[in-house]
């Protein structure tokens, strides 16, 4: 598999709207309207204010919108507000290698499409496009890259920014490549991050880097052309396993896209079967947390190493424990961005229930997959086996589930027919003339 | 050594300009001189073109100046432009584990300086910290870490820059070592991209993105505080051995800035031991390319993983050329900017010769040395070993060296009395009351 950096770009470059499967484009509308949800609720978190006081003294021309609110920019900036405002939720979509492929390739698109009105179709394709980039780039790598400390959301995620920008922009192969090449170099994000505001940095400034890259690469500023393979490249670098064929097998025969997921529960897919879990044996059995002696988790080693936090202290926080996730999903009976608020963490109740959770490795388990079992005062022992959570691809959540998720979150940003405009709008996506009609419905 | 991050932020922050030592002072205003020649040398190269052509659409405000230029614009933009042109030319300075320390940091505080008035002082100070943190980080992990694939200036770079910025904008502890784990989870670029345009990126990104970090921090955005040293942090992540007591031990005792070197040739330090042997025997034998009938290198095997190029077809590809860089030497005397020109590395004289080079490694030599052995074609053969070329630290540039090295590089670009007052600000860097006059001198 030589040149794969090439053949990559020379595939993106000669691709063709034509040849999109109509179910690929419509989990593009999928996509785009989860995406919007999670960068208009995020839109106010304190991350993207500090964000947008950082970045608002040096930004340029007012080209593109930042998301649920009234500041516009240059879209490079833009690019990464939105890219940090998509995260800050945790709330974004998720594909099996653990990356959110939405956050770091809408925000370089819809700024691209609101300074220049591509249309739709075009913005769809792009973005299928990027995906298809970004998860395959992953694949080569994982698990390697990820369980070495790389978050796989920044360190591919740049390679779809770069791709899906790209091809907006019309570059030839050669300077598909070089963009692919400076995504290479570029490539970064640390999962040390996590817990902190910084982890949303990374999606972010993949889409800038990303589109920058695209942008370069257009005047005509060179990169390798062997960013990917080389002996020095990213695939070497940044892994100790790297497999070009998972970049190149299958191409155009299906689509990353396809296998998209969607989160029902706002902190890490990694909790969503307990979440579930305890969601279903709480419906089932009308409990209330007074009743409950002690919570019993059986999950993969994965859930404990990325949600171990015993003692969260804040919202932020809580979406890192799986102790806090698995009492809030028993005392409110629902995984929102309510149940990961400052507020939800403090409460007595969830805190009481909190230090009556226990967590016990098996390895017999997926990442996704989870064991409930909550022993109550009255000696009875409840179980549930969660193989497949709601929000996987064998229980996906239905487009009418996303479109009320849509209007949960961005409820307090937009008023009611303005959401309901923009939910429109990303369900007829392909069908609109100037995509940047998307981002302007956006902003409040 | 626990905390090394925390450790490192807290003596920058605490770190008074009062403690610096005069020589170390001195050495800033001469790697700013130097700095400065390579900025403004560069700043018509194509490299430089491209890279504005695709920033200048999206830059923000006039608070900035691009060196030997008359665009102006935020400073985080003008941070990645400077940062691209000082090190396009491959003239800017060098420390021992292969960092070229000034230039992801100057770009930064210059920008700094311009936009809010700091003293020269402020920024001399600012400066060594920043020397100080990229180097002891870069150590941290050399070499394992640049045999990897990394390319250090890149990436320890940003923790330079990070470090530096952060100190001019008075960061306290906390929002310093914010500051240095963002320069962590944004450190990237190969070595693959050597022989591109994209190896300048890395000290413009780094710059950029560096004082991103400290502007981001000072906001309360908030990255891990063990972004050096944690499990999947900078250190363990992008390296195979991390020595955290390479960054604590001996802090104040010495100086990093103490062991700057600078460049006499326009390529590589790896070649100059080869470049530096072939001009002495030139002038000592008074060779003409036709007497000469081969040569014969003995050099370390870095020397050829870096510069192995055998049939360079352009300037930027002679950089990377021992081949040409011995016969161009040979031919011309010299190894400034114009014996690595598109020109020179075309000249029919010189390409003759290139073809009559032949490289050997010796693991005997340190990647600084050359053996030199020319066989003429009256049967005699000349040798010379070079164990410290010009510009090594046992042989390093005077003061003198360094002006009449700035003039030659900034000539074409600016005249011959703002040359002199822009080399007079910089040995005066830290009398200035407002180091923004440097930049503002620094403009054509």
């Amino acid at each position: 598999m030589q040149d794969i950096t090439k053949t990559l770009a020379r595939r993106v470059v000669e691709s063709r709207y034509e040849d999109m499967p109509a179910p690929v484009l419509h989990e593009a509308s999928r996509a785009l309207l989860n995406w919007c949800a999670c960068a208009i609720g995020g839109s106010r978190h304190e991350t993207v204010e500090r964000a947008l006081a950082a970045v608002t003294p040096f930004a340029g021309p007012a080209q593109a919108g930042v998301l649920g609110r009234r500041e516009r920019m240059d879209i490079l900036n833009a690019a990464l507000v939105n890219g940090i405002s998509s995260h800050v939720l945790d709330f974004d979509d998720t594909q099996a290698e653990a990356i959110h492929p939405s956050s770091p390739v809408f925000p370089a698109l819809l700024a691209l499409a609101e300074w220049r009105g591509f249309s739709g179709a075009e913005l769809a394709h792009a973005f299928v496009l990027g995906v298809e980039v970004e998860c395959r780039v992953g694949r080569s790598v994982f698990p390697q890259h990820y369980d070495a400390g790389w978050h796989i959301t920044g360190t591919a995620g740049i390679f779809g920014a770069a791709a899906a920008a790209g091809k907006l922009l019309g570059l030839d192969a050669r300077q598909m490549a070089w963009a692919l090449g400076m995504a290479a170099t570029q490539s970064a994000g640390l999962r040390e991050m996590f817990g902190s505001m910084c982890k949303c940095l990374h999606p972010g400034r993949a889409a800038q880097n990303g589109l920058h890259a695209a942008l370069l690469a257009r005047e005509g500023f060179t990169s390798s052309e062997q960013g990917l393979e080389a002996k020095r490249g990213f695939g070497h670098v940044l892994s100790s396993r790297f497999d070009p064929s998972a970049i190149a097998d299958g191409w155009g025969a299906r689509y990353e896209l396809s296998s998209n997921m969607y989160k029902p529960f706002a902190c890490g897919l990694v909790a969503h079967g307990v979440i579930d879990g305890c969601i279903q044996l709480r419906d089932e059995h009308a409990l209330r947390a007074g009743l409950i002696e002690q919570i019993d988790l059986k999950v993969a080693p994965l859930v404990l190493e990325l949600m171990g936090k015993t003692a969260p202290r804040t919202g932020l926080e809580g979406k890192f424990s799986v102790f806090h996730a698995a009492a809030v999903a028993l005392v409110h009976g629902a995984g929102g961005e309510a149940q990961f608020s400052d507020a939800a963490v403090l409460e007595t109740e969830v805190a009481a229930l909190r230090g009556r959770v226990r967590a016990a490795i098996d390895d017999s388990l997926l990442w996704t997959q989870a064991h409930v079992a909550i022993r109550l005062r009255d000696g009875r022992t409840l179980e549930r086996h969660v193989a497949h959570p709601l929000g996987s691809l064998e229980r996906p959540m239905s487009d009418a589930d996303l479109e009320q998720k849509f209007h949960a979150l961005t409820g307090g940003v937009l008023a009611a027919p303005e959401r309901e405009r923009l939910a429109r709008l990303c369900w007829a996506l392909t069908a609109l003339p100037d995509a940047g009609v998307i981002a302007r419905a956006a902003v409040s």
